[in-house]
């Protein structure tokens, strides 16, 4: 097990990453006020371990599934929260994936104006990604994450243990945000190509599960609230991706991501950002991930969509994180008209 | 015009406190992207200020009054952000009293996880306490500010121009806060001693509210987010204040304040926590403000509603924070029964 500090200005974080992470709540928690937050699925598959390690502490049950990260489900988490007299020095446990972490860390900020939060993560992008750094949100009226807060959770335990009742979808979401951070760091992106051929082992995932954590801690520390343009390269292939994701929905969001970053690399190319080697490198390793790229009906439309991504601050144009080098990025600033021509021209089409 | 700069951890907020301190706005939003809310009181005395002040920049009008300060006006405040697609880089500017302050402040702060946030406080309270500080909530389900963040807003304008229009039912309310403060400085309380005969001049007021933002600013320094304990002694008269606020309404905040520090130094000195004269001399000076204090019906179970205010960590028992000498104060944790005793004992009976 790894012991990984996130040392924000707000408050600092820690992080456990490996075999053991889980039991670590028990250390934490003890003597502690505990609410926990979970899934439906979550709940059916771990109602036991639930039990053993929080004792009768109330447990919040939410239906499962990001669309159902909205205001209602905020607000009967909170309720719950009132109703169990919680005060400032309660802990809220988020046991779950990137929707329960999200919206249980944004309750748990809101409630009192912040009590203690502790996120279990038990998808795998749960543990490379939004469990770190701090993240919270819900949608609201079909934007994602646009109502939210930044609030550190005081513990992350990233345990693999989790990771045994993962389907394979859930498992190439996550890798789509490790593929991510591959692009972003040079050693990460050797580590998974050499191993390209067990992405999907377990033991591996556990590995470079670490290393993405690491990464995260690092931006995260140098740009907490994404105000000095850092942080913001965590969005790569998100720009494309969240559109895509919204409009046609279906796959996993780190697939879309993937999918995104895949669009994008040939933006990248095509614009003289990355050369036709790296760009052909990177699509060969999402390619592993979530083999042959599909065509898009009305892409120009889902395309659109991201024109009012949260992370576009003009009006009239598309910001991308677009791949440099190994390990390299560049902000882009594509005009609304160029930007919806290219991913039509690259994953447009009918299936 | 006096500039004081609140020197947090999250972030700098700077106040202009005086004549021409709303004038500042030109300034600060010239060429931003800005987004007013305030109430329907406010508009009706300022609409022709604010066109000329912000152009054509869009104001959300919310109706006025603190049952309005709940999940229903906060999702109408941010729905119209969305509506005017704000981005990361718009301003909001909070243009009223306490609770159109408190209220947008937690809309700037959730919207895309956190906007740019101006206040301009109208009422004496929002210039002496609420504006400054980054408090920002929302009531919910008989619970006041049990939702809410610590989010600083970049800048605070306390211009006396507002003060003009206010009512004497407003005026009492902001002296109430500025009464409390004079009990944990002795300086301002030296001063309120010194001229209690023109509290309620404008002239007065206006000078007393810079020592009041700086008093504050030096506690919200040292603890931002009420975790050392420090920021906790800005909740004189809060504990009891609150209670009587929630179950008798009527009155306004700050009445309530002075209501709960008359009571409560009564307890000080039955508990020994202060000398008999410094208790009368802050009786004294509350009654400057608001006469006769009157005897509640029913004031027992009124007390007990304080047993829920989120203040109080602990379940069993009420924490006040009690005068203890000129300036200084004290925590003071009692039992339920003692304090709903003491409480009947002092302020019940019938009208």
């Amino acid at each position: 097990m790894q012991t990984i500090e996130v040392k924000t200005k707000s408050r600092p974080s820690t992080v456990y990453c490996g075999k053991g992470a889980a039991e670590k709540a028990r250390d934490i928690l003890r003597g502690k006020d505990v609410f926990v937050v979970t899934d439906a699925n979550v709940f059916r598959l771990y109602e036991k371990w639930a039990g053993d390690m929080f004792g009768d502490a109330p447990i919040c049950v939410v239906p499962a599934g990001e669309r159902h990260k909205n205001r209602g489900t905020l607000f009967a988490i909170l309720d719950k929260m009132l109703d169990a007299r919680l005060n400032r020095g309660s802990v809220l446990v988020a046991l779950g994936g990137g929707v329960v972490g999200d919206m249980a860390g944004l309750a748990a900020s809101l409630y009192m104006r912040g009590i203690h939060a502790v996120q279990v993560p038990t998808t795998l992008l749960a543990q490379v990604d939004s469990s770190v750094g701090g993240k919270t949100a819900i949608d609201h009226r079909g934007v994602k994450n646009v109502i939210g807060a930044f609030y550190q959770p005081e513990y992350v335990l990233c345990d693999p243990m989790f990771l045994h009742t993962l389907p394979p979808r859930e498992l190439r979401c996550g890798l789509g945000e490790i593929v991510k951070t591959g692009a972003l760091d040079a050693d990460i992106l050797d580590k998974l190509e050499k191993n390209s051929d067990r992405l999907f082992d377990l033991s591996f995932m556990e590995d470079v599960t670490a290393d993405c954590v690491r990464f995260k801690a690092g931006v995260v520390e140098k740009d907490e609230c994404e105000r000095n343009g850092l942080r913001k390269c965590l969005n790569m292939g998100h720009t494309t991706g969240h559109a895509l994701e919204l409009f046609y929905g279906r796959r996993s969001h780190g697939e879309y991501v993937l999918i995104g970053m895949y669009f994008e690399s040939i933006i990248a190319e095509r614009k003289g950002v990355c050369s036709r080697v790296y760009a052909e490198q990177l699509r060969a390793l999402i390619q592993k991930v979530i083999g042959r790229i599909p065509k898009f009906r009305n892409i120009g439309e889902a395309a659109r969509v991201a024109l009012f991504d949260k992370k576009n601050e003009g009006k009239n144009e598309v910001s991308l994180i677009l791949p440099k080098t190994r390990g390299g990025f560049a902000e882009a600033k594509l005009s609304i008209g160029d930007y919806v021509g290219m991913i039509e021209e690259i994953g447009g089409g009918v299936l």
